[in-house]
């Protein structure tokens, strides 16, 4: 059955990927970005293309994800265009790595705002749709170290991501009632196919007297880390195994076929959990 | 031997309750509380009639975690005082209740400054300290929500929590090089012998058509969501068992002598769990 489905972030990476797939299997797709007139406009008309190319409907629309009037304004147009919303994917996401110590706090609060802040915007301007269908399903797309992976001198990511996902079982178990349902992907380490890690940011200070390897690990973007923690190469081909398990995961569970794999709350939350990606060598 | 300890959210609490009884077991004690002069002045003077009384050595100190500049002065202090810090705890927090939807972003970021950003400013004072002395403490205060338990209508704390643990997590990989060993205590739900939630806030807005269960929350402090969720009651003795059980649990690992119990990265990390308080019924 057609599905209207919105995801969030959907200008690069996942997003974009997730919502190509969706809409070539026949779900109208709502792919959000923000600063669609200026910095993400080569992307909107790339959404278009692709669109008229493939006969899908894949639809670019203004969504920034760290405005509560923006994501208000986007669910209010996908409304007034379909009258419902299906399928919502929180997918938007940034990374930052280098040394905990070395985050100021303001730092860390900027990673909590988009990674975390961002779903509760858009699930305050969603979710009263959603209640008064009595329908619905929540995609929150969160990251392995919430469930034991722990690639190091990603702290500040790490702990947004942690929140992300106890807010995703929080609300699993408190719309459940609604006739809401809930999926947590859970994507594996990875560092390429998308633009998480040549995006991601940096600390603004220096840890005085800390190993060089954090030095290192900002002169050459495929190392993280020393030999001793944990190193990371190319992957082949360029969206390696692990990114189209990802997509696979989220478009399996828009369609509702995730298969229920950890914590099975009756009839609301499933987990996808994508394997920690080859590409990672320890 | 004696350790120089300095604990955070010390007014009240899990924190009074530590500081007095580490003070007891023969250790200098620097109980962190804010507005000292102010609000706090009774808990100043308690702490110095109770050191006083009982000849141990427990010093009340203005500490502010909300604010960087107040635990720079505050970890100044204590090295101009003792020269060294052995054992930082991280135990203030604040907790809100209500269903998800109905917290505004900013109340979600609130609950994240207090229980996570306050982490990483006393961080940032105290461990250029204990990475100089090549040895030390650190002892993280999380929840056991972090680790399984899931009581509902909590979801900002919960996700706060989430990513404390997470970040602890990460700081015990990252200070391990440095001698500096982390614990993680995870007490169960609780509903006395503790401020928690006496002192809880609650949500800005009111979700259109929520059951009536969550203005229930408001109206019954001794009842949180509704008879098909959990209900709490009151504790007896008036420190409930668990209670007491996080109090040992942060002093045995403030003595070096936690069991390992989960995730026990070698030499550096040690998680201890408190079982869930047995005044909760489903």
């Amino acid at each position: 059955m057609k599905q209207i489905i919105v995801i969030t972030g959907a200008s690069s990476g996942f997003g974009t990927l997730a919502a190509r797939r969706l809409a070539h299997t026949g779900h109208t797709v709502y792919a959000g970005m923000r600063d669609t007139t200026g910095r993400n406009a080569p992307q909107v008309a790339a959404a278009n293309k692709y669109a008229t190319e493939h006969h899908v409907d894949l639809r670019a629309i203004e969504m920034d994800v760290a405005s509560e009037e923006s994501c208000d304004a986007a669910v209010r147009q996908i409304i007034s265009e379909e009258a419902q919303i299906d399928v919502v994917v929180h997918n938007a996401g940034h990374m930052s790595f280098g040394p905990a110590e070395a985050f100021t706090p303001k730092q860390f609060a900027e990673l909590y705002d988009i990674n975390v802040l961002s779903t509760q915007r858009v699930n305050r301007a969603a979710l009263p749709q959603l209640r008064k269908q009595h329908r619905g399903l929540v995609i929150w797309v969160s990251s392995s170290s919430a469930r034991g992976g722990t690639p190091p001198y990603l702290s500040p990511y790490f702990a947004a991501k942690a929140a992300m996902d106890s807010l995703a079982v929080s609300y699993a178990s408190e719309l459940t009632r609604w006739g809401i349902e809930t999926s947590i992907v859970v994507p594996g380490a990875f560092t390429k196919g998308t633009n998480h890690f040549a995006h991601a940011g940096s600390p603004s200070a220096v840890v005085t007297r800390w190993p060089s390897a954090c030095s290192e690990s900002r002169s050459d973007s495929e190392t993280i880390g020393s030999s001793s923690t944990m190193r990371t190469r190319r992957c082949r081909p360029s969206i390696c195994g692990n990114c189209a398990r990802t997509i696979s995961a989220i478009t399996r569970a828009a369609a509702g076929n995730t298969k229920r794999t950890v914590v099975p709350l009756p009839g609301s939350l499933t987990i996808s959990i994508s394997p920690e990606c080859r590409c990672i060598i320890p």
